[in-house]
């Protein structure tokens, strides 16, 4: 049987759909755990979908898909700006790996314009809401 | 009749398939207006596939679009980084505008990490090849 | 009989009127002109107004008016924070050259800020929508 | 009545017609004075013209406008590149403000590009000399 | 009897409470001085309250604070951002130095960012409107 | 019962008081939560007084926040300089927000004076040491 | 028989000879491209001489280079500063390419010094005004 | 008895040896902890070496070494470059620090070339991979 | 007979010998005055010695000293580093000017690098406290 | 009899043909000498070249160019971007000055794209290896 | 028999133990000597050390160990910040380079955390003082 | 006896006189030489007077200075603005050092701005032509 794909998430994301849903849109990330697994269920692969607010537990889940993962999903959230550890932790593994953003990170401050995740990502996908989980699942499919 | 999707590509890429092809892939651009139209028909979709090396002439299928399309997928290539009539044009048109790259732009040359599209676009897909203008089709069906 | 004023519009100001009118006002360029006949006649010039959205054709019509225009009026739009082009078309031409905006552009994004018609215009207008068009006339009329 | 379009100048301009006439023309302060007495007589307005050497004067003269005057006529001269005081103080004002230079301060030095005065005027009229003030006082006329 | 505190005040501070009240709230300066009258007479202080629109008028209050103040509480307002003079005055100073702003600075134009009077002062209170100089009174009475 | 006021301290605050007491004083964070417990009762208010070395936590505590607190008093230490997580979670928090320093970061590194906290808090108090939690707190009750 | 050297002109340069003449010489470009066919001549050689003031016109010429000509040998004038759609299109041809400037552009202003045609570029040769494509096509000869 | 030294090591550097070999050399860090447990016993030393992923985790080792540890031998690795946390812990630490990196980081990114750590180190290592440890023990020797 | 040479003093120049006088030395500016006056005599020239903490008044001091003397003597102190109206006036007098600084500004904070004054003086004597205006009366002198 | 044309080499130029051929060429400096010393014969002229690793003895060569020399062929190597002490030499000479560089310095690193010597010199030619220095001696022709 | 490693000392170094023994420490050059032939002798190596003023005798000496030396130790003080003609000398030779700093570099001056040398060495040791040459050689030892 | 000032004068120096007179004055180094030994005698010093292209030399004469000299008279020319390595030989000479250039240096390329000998000198002087040594002179004279 193929390894399932990581779905990781960085920090804050799960307080999504309470609050600035005029940035990140109204879905819960529950509602996008559910989408991801019937999009990944009609592309027959599957999927485990986590989340946390620490850097070194990113690091930790990067390290672990090594081993255990056909392909990385990445929503890095804040740590996409600021995480060089996360950066060296991607150069290290041996899977694809897409990065992921709910809103369109170029339209907001300066500061998030700049990415340690894309130098060492397959390709980026950002703007689409919750949607962009999909369209990472159909090029992790093809990438696999 | 629902308007068509635009699909505007811009300098060089009536060029794919023959050269740097480690960067761009080996699919000509042929390949990938068949690609295209296959997808399209799939979601219900028409499109209207084009490319110019002519700035001005991206700038009037632009505007153009604004009257006679469902959406924009722009491909700018090298016009994505140095125009701002591209930016303005896009500014005023009323259609879903989702940008596209081939490569990974941010795996390259620092000057192709600024775009003038992605402010004004709805989202950005790049780095999947000749699949990110699918995906863009899948988005912009959702956009439509 | 005198040459006429050259008033030259860049790109997407084919689009005014209708798109943006908080930005450039609710008149069109058809408006404009029709307010610069008028304005011309008013102090006994004669005017030639033209758009393009393409910053070779807006530099082949400043090297025209090198020989058959005594002053350009230059809406360069977008071209006039990214064409060398047109800088040099300008310092080579033999006239007085206004430039003119309709939007305070130092009120809108930084990269407006930068002008390369600016240095080789004899003034600049800008802010006062199409009456500026009326302010550049009364200052050609001076200059010619 | 009405109440008075202030034209206020700031530091130096009093020095006018003497030095450096090749960048600020030979024209002495109260030449201009009389030129826009005569021009605003023309146009059915009344003016305050005033000249002062000092940054706080020229603060004060401005918040005295928000209840005097009907419009601010503006060449800040130096103060236009360093002063936040009057930066703050214009935004505060409730009249449509019209910045002024003689000369082309783009064909300057570095410094004198940034302007503190742009981003809370209306319009910017520079380069035409001691035209630049009967142009602003055309301008004031429509927006009063 | 001890000296008083002074609490000066920089330039367009005088029209607090009818404009921009958005950003600085509706008080009054004169609200402003009553409020600091009945905290520094609660904490056994006396205040001597100030207000001027002139850069020297700024250095000659805080140079004369030297000999008659115990401590001074100075909102700059613009003259924080450009004034080295004020921050050699204050260098000079012998006394305890509070620095106010009635917003946050921090959250408006990148210019209010840098504080030519935070490296001579003894500490920062801002974005408390009135309130901040209540708790600057507070923070000089344990300073004195 | 009214929530308690959340005083969440960042990294290395726990060594208060023993190492470079020139800078931040001699109090150990001990003593600083005593000050705070007195200084709450006098105001009627209760706190919850915490600190950790670990970004994600600091980033969980401030969601946590969100639900059971009445506001947030943050001294972030070297988390303010560097952590957009930090940021993002503040930005989405429902309640009042006051950053506090120990020391006047102005007048130390120049990599001390850029704050991801300040942008989303409502005031900033520096350089008083314990007493600006005391301010602080003063300041919590009026937003509260 | 061997294929031409394509010998490309950007925008202005049909100017050349009426104007600016301290800096780009007296000789027109016809005189150049006179110079240009007795060299060759003397060389063995023969080229393809042309001009055009529009960039996607140049990147055209660059394109159709690939398949026809035996060199470039290319003054892109303006378009050497701004020009991302030209470096892209050189990069993408199989033929020798040599950059020329009549004038030695490290002498003139700032944004004359960057070039996008450099680093795709076999070397560059300038300052030596007409004689400097008689040495380039002297280049061209021992690299094709 | 003597304290031992710390041999602390950063995120990632629980992979050495398996991936990016060629910047980081083949041994892992299990080799490189014998390494270092041989070298000590030579030099009369004993070591505590220890590795995370997490920032906070390293800033807790840092802390608890000053009364636990003779000296600190820190790769910090990725976050060499971001923590201003591990600055801070580090500045406080009263024990000798020395900084080792197994790559020439100034070969690399430059984002590498930063480190808040050298600026509160005694002195650093990098280069010579795991002999670069070796290398830190002599001098911890000599230090202590 | 000839005209005084004017020595302008800028602010807080009237506090020197009481304070930061290991930056200053200990002389007050009475003393400066009565060395510069015997100085003068042994040079058969005549001063005029000022001091003001206001830039509009420093401003009128010099545009005075174009009509009324030989030659000016300035020490701008804090308005040499901001002001662009001294820039001005100075460039607008047609006196010679030397610039004097007690201190060596090079050695202090990098804001005190930058000098207004020094593009349009004569030359520049810094670090040699009371006695650089000795040496400026000397340079005077053959100058004048 | 005319002077010869001096053809002076900078630093590590000795090497050449040894090391890194694959920048540089496989020529050594003599077989360069020897090049030159034919082609200057076919052009009727007589050379003088040199070498050093020094940049005062560089220096010095330039200094007696001008008076014993009818051109400089320079090849500066590193100097050429870090030497103001040859920039001032080359700018007090009195002969044409050839800059050459056997490689494209524009495709390599940053800090060799910045050139003290072009700006001072009559052209540059760089990238043709050692038929540069042909290409130089037949440009001095002309100059001379 | 093998070559010897060359140590090789760069500007000043030969005034080491008289002056600013804070940073360098009180030991001389020959203190240094002496412990480097010590050293070598216990490691089986042979030394060459050396020391100039002057860079071109730098870039000589590193030429000529291309040929005679079996690795190069150094400490090129001043010319580690500006010398790109070492940077090309080293790039050149062909045995292993070690750079050393007897004080850490990074604690002092911003112009000195630039270093030419860094890119072009194997490894790099500061901050340890003359025991940073035993360590070297140490490090040598190994990659001879 | 008292030890001579040394008066120490950098590269192209000695060309002073024949060229660029417009900047540097008429007169030869010859002449300044006569000048200062004429003014050492009326001051009753005794001067050592030298010139050198070569930075190590430079390095030299400075660190011999140490010994032998009172004080130092530095014109560096070229590498004031380039040279660690004068620095750092400065920084470690006990004696007094005056910075002197003949032109000013202010108003000259902005590489010339920066001062590598500023930071380590007593004071400076610049624009006075020969006479800036006179007065450097006179300064020395009280230092001593």
């Amino acid at each position: 049987m193929t390894k399932p794909v990581y779905i990781l998430n960085g920090p804050n994301l799960n307080m999504l759909g309470s609050r600035e849903t005029e940035i990140y849109g109204s879905q819960t990330l529950e509602d996008i755990s559910s989408l991801c697994t019937a999009k990944a269920q009609a592309l027959g692969l599957s999927i485990d979908f986590r989340q946390t607010n620490d850097e070194g537990e990113l690091v930790n889940q990067v390290q672990e898909a090594r081993e255990n993962a056909s392909a990385i999903i990445l929503n890095a959230a804040a740590y996409t700006h600021t995480s060089v550890a996360l950066h060296d932790a991607l150069a290290m593994a041996d899977v694809p790996i897409i990065e992921v953003h709910l809103s369109n990170v170029y339209k907001r401050e300066e500061f998030r314009h700049k990415s340690f995740v894309s130098p060492v990502a397959q390709g980026v996908i950002c703007g689409f809401g919750a949607q962009g989980y999909e369209l990472a699942l159909d090029a992790a499919r093809k990438l696999i």
